[in-house]
């Protein structure tokens, strides 16, 4: 056996749900909303299982949703991609984030990664034999550092992860953040993997901006994105790749045999739906940032300390001196004692460190109904 | 870029489909069947996608999936699999292999591997740093030798992987070959990765022997299905793991990263068709056996050497001389010319080899329509 994987506990996010739905928790950990999605992407969908094509379509992705992502994306975030040579359907956000890491990385080569960090990275990372090298954010507003950056590039980089806006701290790295980076990746010769799957879950008007248009980078940014982000179906799986030819093809290598493509009929659907204007998008964002501002507000209003939300469906507390108060050595056993004592599931941050992690904050993730949240407020006024 | 996959080619199956479409030939080439599928399974996932849930499911599958597929291989292969602990759902079977090989194959562990061979398999294996030591098989029965697993196996072959039946050579192995298979996987303490996605879609009432079923295998197998084979939906990519406790965990540590989980309505829609009875599979195999009779009885009428079919979609011919006669130099240039002056798209069977690969081969999907069948032949007398 493989010891990258054999010694792994399951995804945190997958426990957590699992002992939601056992215990009946309301389950406020795993990032996925509780309202149905667009009924007319789901009913595209259903019509291209009835009367569409239901064999392997191309590896690549069908023709039409290749196109509706490069048109996307020009509408969007003023990118000119080629849809022919520029742009990958994959099963999901994570499979693109494995073919693209996969296929980058080579057994000695150094990655690196900025801690808080989404679960998946570490361990293909690992798995492709690359070398980690930390560099860790500080709250409260997880900026890139020249000096830390400085630390953790060298000549043996030749891959960077970044995940903008920032899971599970719902920040978003700024101007100055993202061209600081860009002249790293330069400096030493480095591609940029951009896991951007919460690009358009963004809060008060605040734009995302993909490093893949800074200076210099349009040749060294694999960018990824997610149909099921974009439309509030996270259990579709259809996640993108763009990036540059010559990154693409190598991409797309790993890709043909990791999944070799994804289900015809949710590729109709996500193109349609990647055509729609931005209404779609600002009542989206609208409808997400009332839940944040309603957690938010009932929680602060019980007591808690919550750190802001710029993006992602997500916001944090700070569980400070209720983890002592309450017997819980950390975040976790605090989370277990959430989940079993009090019917609340949430994800501790520590399970976004490598090493040396924060042990004191939770996060909480607020795209659900009004009831649900309210529930949930009413089960944790028992901890304060 | 990591030179496993930087140094391959897009992978022949999708190279073909992509000159297919291209050039408006007939698409005998990459395995998939041209019918429509049955239809209440379709409307059992369109159904759930409307009405359904389309969030995350469980990172194991469904949990009605799982009792599903162990309900149906209890029934269809005598298999007792504990749905919780020995069975898990993919995003496809290319998905279920590439979580396999790297959840079992550490750097330096000896993988055996049958020529004939997927061309998903060699890739994955020296992704995960594994040394291939080939098996060739040969014509016209493609059976297992003992003397030549004697020469593969050493005290640090880890892992086997066989596909069984075998594409793309159409052939089954016997009891005796997997018999033998199951020694010497017990000796060397090997584990079984068994690629058995067309263990259903097999002719003449001959059945399918799964290998984890022999003796002394049910704790080192690792057997490999496919809902996109069984319901001749071969874009939906639900596939399915099932293994003992030990093996099956490592492998859902490697899925939960590759993909982490498949849509849950194709899921859904997978359960309900997997219900059905012998009747299904009956009718699904004579129609396929049927197809397999006309496009062998045209070819052998235009004067084509075709070789036997037991199973899967495809029968291969013999170009023998054809090739010098057109001036192809082998199996590659014969499809090229098939495919730009003849209209009609096949696989070469010398993709299916790393190393001394047989050259006047050629593989031809039978998975088709009537129509489509005559038409291709009408196109292949030009040839002869
Ligand atoms: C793949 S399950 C995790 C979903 C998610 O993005 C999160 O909860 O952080
Ligand atoms: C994943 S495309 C290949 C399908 C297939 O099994 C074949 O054509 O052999």
């Amino acid at each position: 056996m493989n010891p990258v994987f054999a010694d792994l506990p399951n995804t945190v996010f997958d426990v957590m749900s699992v002992l939601a739905r056992d215990l009946g928790a309301i389950n406020l950990g795993q990032g996925f909303p509780d309202d149905p999605g667009p009924a007319d992407v789901r009913e595209k969908a259903a019509e291209a299982l009835r009367d569409g094509y239901n064999q392997y379509p191309p590896m690549m992705g069908l023709p039409t949703l290749r196109r509706a992502i490069a048109d996307h994306y020009e509408r969007h975030q003023g990118l000119a991609l080629d849809p022919e040579t520029e742009v990958m359907v994959t099963s999901g956000a994570t499979e693109a984030l494995a073919a693209s890491l996969l296929a980058l990385v080579s057994p000695g080569d150094e990655v690196v990664l900025f801690e808080p960090m989404y679960d998946a990275y570490l361990p293909i990372v690992r798995q492709a034999g690359g070398i980690p090298r930390f560099v860790t954010l500080r709250p409260p507003h997880f900026r890139l550092d020249e000096d830390a950056l400085a630390e953790a590039f060298s000549e043996r980089t030749r891959v960077v992860v970044l995940n903008n806006p920032l899971n599970p701290t719902a920040t978003m790295f700024g101007d100055q953040d993202l061209a600081l980076l860009a002249r790293f990746c330069q400096r030493f010769d480095v591609t940029a993997v951009c896991d951007e799957v919460w690009e358009h879950v963004t809060f008060d008007g605040r734009p995302h901006r993909p490093l893949i248009g800074f200076e210099g980078m349009r040749e060294r940014t694999v960018k990824i994105g997610s149909a099921g982000k974009i439309f509030s179906l996270t259990g579709w799986k259809v996640g993108f790749v763009m990036a540059a030819p010559p990154l693409l093809k190598v991409v797309s290598k790993a890709h043909q045999f990791l999944t070799f493509t994804t289900p015809p009929n949710l590729q109709e659907a996500v193109a349609y739906g990647l055509a729609k204007d931005e209404a779609y998008f600002l009542d989206m964002r609208a409808r997400f940032a009332r839940s944040r501002d309603r957690l938010s507000a009932g929680l602060t209003g019980l007591g808690f300390s919550v750190l802001p939300s710029q993006a992602t469906y997500f916001l944090t507390i700070d569980i400070g001196e209720l983890g002592p108060r309450l017997g819980c050595a950390d975040d976790v056993a605090f989370c277990q004692a959430l989940v079993r004592e009090h019917g609340v599931a949430a994800i501790p941050i520590s399970a976004f460190y490598a090493r040396g992690a924060v042990r004191n904050l939770v996060r909480l993730c607020f795209a659900k109904q009004d009831a649900t949240l309210d529930a949930a407020l009413e089960r944790l006024s028992g901890l304060m």
